[in-house]
């Protein structure tokens, strides 16, 4: 790949995306602040009071209409671009809308694509006054389908994610103690992640859940002390160029209980089996399959309450949702998360949790801290 | 106030909501999850792949659409509610929104309220497939209206939160260092901010910006390293049951530069005017001009780049703004920063920042940290 490209890979993700529109007969795609609007043009935004726009054509560069205070960002950029800035007066923002649509030289029947899972109706109701012909439709599978296949920017992206987060995690192992808080051991982990390198905007706030609130895969960190004999779930990520990691790792406090152990080498062997299964060519199915195959077999099926993973980048949670009912075929430059786990009600759980990329031949876990029942405090 | 409301005040909210929406001849409102449903209800959802709506009218109790999955959150309520729960399947949600849309018995031609800054086009669409003959308008006003004026519970919130940040930059000025970067000291108020009792979702990422980077208003932690000269501009806030705290405050590190200490004396005469000039009766802008005119008065007013305030509670920003253009009269309740400001471009810049909430007199500084241009390192 040439130096230039690998520099700047959004003129070479717009092109893709041109590709995809006139497959998809999408005459135009229309953005507000988001991850498609930052992978498309390297640009972050705030997504705020004032509206912001970029508008994608199968021809034309990109046309950004977005507040004058913003236009700034769009200096320096590798790609060429329209800005249509406005100003304070929101009376004057549909004209600017209107100048921005006409300057697409689209149909005035045009096929809009949108995320309507981001675009609000505040941006919604400025493009169907400027192209009040058009029809607004959802181009989110089109989307998903270019930022599903991540290139190899973005993977060396996730994997210092994962470094951070790794390292994290090993800084504040040592600090865990009996009597401890999960509130406090959330605080030392976040406090190792920003210290170790992490953007500040973490993927989500660490989950840190011990005793029965591990029975919980939703717990949220409580005042509750670490107590001998608990299971202590850590679920956490670190972000790096906007990119996410999402790991879990389960510990026991002081001792391990015999219940625990084999729960422990269950989910072991169920992420392991979930990872091995995962390669090009297969169905995301085959990985939550084999996944709960392992968790089913052992007994502990009805514990197993969620699905195996999900597709991760620079959203928490994105396609390709690894559940038993999907059959998108899994392709080199996927990445996902493989986290097993079981639940047992007011005892406790254990979740193990990896984030796979798709390789040529197979896959590869970003991730390597060990996985087995580790004791703490 | 009588302690059954005290404990409970969603269906006081919803009172008022109703008498809102018959001035404003509004006939349902339809929230999607943010601060004003969580202010409405008490209920937290995340925004998600999935529709959560609540619909409001002037007769009936909220109807809440939402998936099966989230339906657990609204048993144990304080107010009565009706619940239109939907599947996995996409397809279904339309029908489930109809039933629900009917079940309000609003005309067939209902003016019904939106958030267009939150609503999204996924919601949009299925309630005007539900509701086709229903035209869909901006609320943002009536909603405003009642989130301004905050209750005794909402200001004792984010006095609290006002403690925890306090609280927190107090316990992390110790450990401040020359030598010690940006980031590193964002990561230990961060800490300090999780430890002492903030919910781990801060309201932002603190800000800490040294020299030249302090004369940015929206810097981002560096790696840059403090050095002696430098002033130090640290904006950070804590959240306690929703509501947020927003403050700043400014260092010099080990010495203080004689234009620097000038500026300081500016900006806390700046800010001291602001919060003086803050009472019920008069408009925003009164606390805009009198914080202005002290930078001005002193020939720094082409330094002071941005609005003195903003109000804050369940949003780091939200109404009143305090602006020179505002005419919003403020009231008992309203509660906004006070934060002038002078940038001297690749100097300095000082910013001193006050969470502050009119009384029935005058008003009053939820923060009381010294605000004078101390030493750090």
């Amino acid at each position: 790949m040439p130096t230039i490209e690998f520099k700047s890979p959004y003129l070479r993700r717009q092109n893709r995306l041109r590709q995809a529109m006139q497959k998809a007969g999408i005459d135009a795609l229309a953005l507000n602040p988001g991850p498609s609007l930052t992978y498309l043009t390297g640009l972050y935004f705030h997504l705020m009071e004032r509206p912001v726009v970029v508008l994608f054509t199968t021809k034309r560069p990109p046309t950004f209409v977005l507040p004058e205070l913003e236009a700034g960002k769009t200096s320096n950029l590798t790609f060429d671009l329209i800005t249509r800035p406005f100003g304070e007066d929101p009376q004057t923002w549909p004209g600017v809308f209107k100048e921005a649509v006409k300057g697409l030289e689209i149909s005035k029947n045009a096929r809009v694509g949108i995320e309507p899972r981001r675009l609000r109706v505040l941006e919604l109701r400025l493009l169907e006054s400027a192209s009040p012909g058009s029809s607004f439709t959802s181009a989110e599978d089109v989307i998903a389908e270019l930022r599903m296949h991540k290139d190899p920017e973005e993977i060396s992206a996730m994997h210092q994610a994962v470094e951070f987060a790794q390292n994290a995690l090993q800084a504040t192992l040592p600090s865990i103690q009996i009597g401890m808080s999960e509130k406090d051991i959330a605080a030392e982990l976040t406090l190792q992640l920003l210290r170790g390198g992490s953007e500040s905007q973490l993927p989500f706030p660490p989950i840190v859940a011990s005793g029965p609130n591990s029975a919980n895969p939703h717990s949220v960190p409580s005042k509750r002390r670490l107590q001998p004999g608990d299971l202590l779930v850590i679920d956490w990520g670190a972000s790096h160029q906007g990119y996410f990691s999402d790991l879990t790792r389960t510990f026991a406090v002081a001792e391990i209980l015999p219940e625990f152990d084999q729960v422990a080498k269950v989910v072991a062997a169920a992420n392991e089996a979930g990872r091995l299964a995962a390669r090009p060519g297969v169905p995301a199915s085959t990985v939550d399959i084999a996944a709960r195959n392992v968790i089913e077999r052992s007994g502990f099926g009805e514990y197993f309450i969620h699905r195996t993973g999900h597709g991760l980048g620079m959203e928490e949670h994105e396609e390709p949702y690894i559940r038993g009912d999907n059959d998108q075929p899994l392709a080199e430059g996927m990445t996902f998360t493989v986290e097993p786990g079981i639940y047992l009600p007011n005892r406790g759980g254990v979740r193990i949790e990896d984030d796979i990329v798709i390789t040529a031949q197979g896959s590869e876990s970003l991730s390597d801290m060990p996985r087995d029942l580790r004791i703490v405090g």
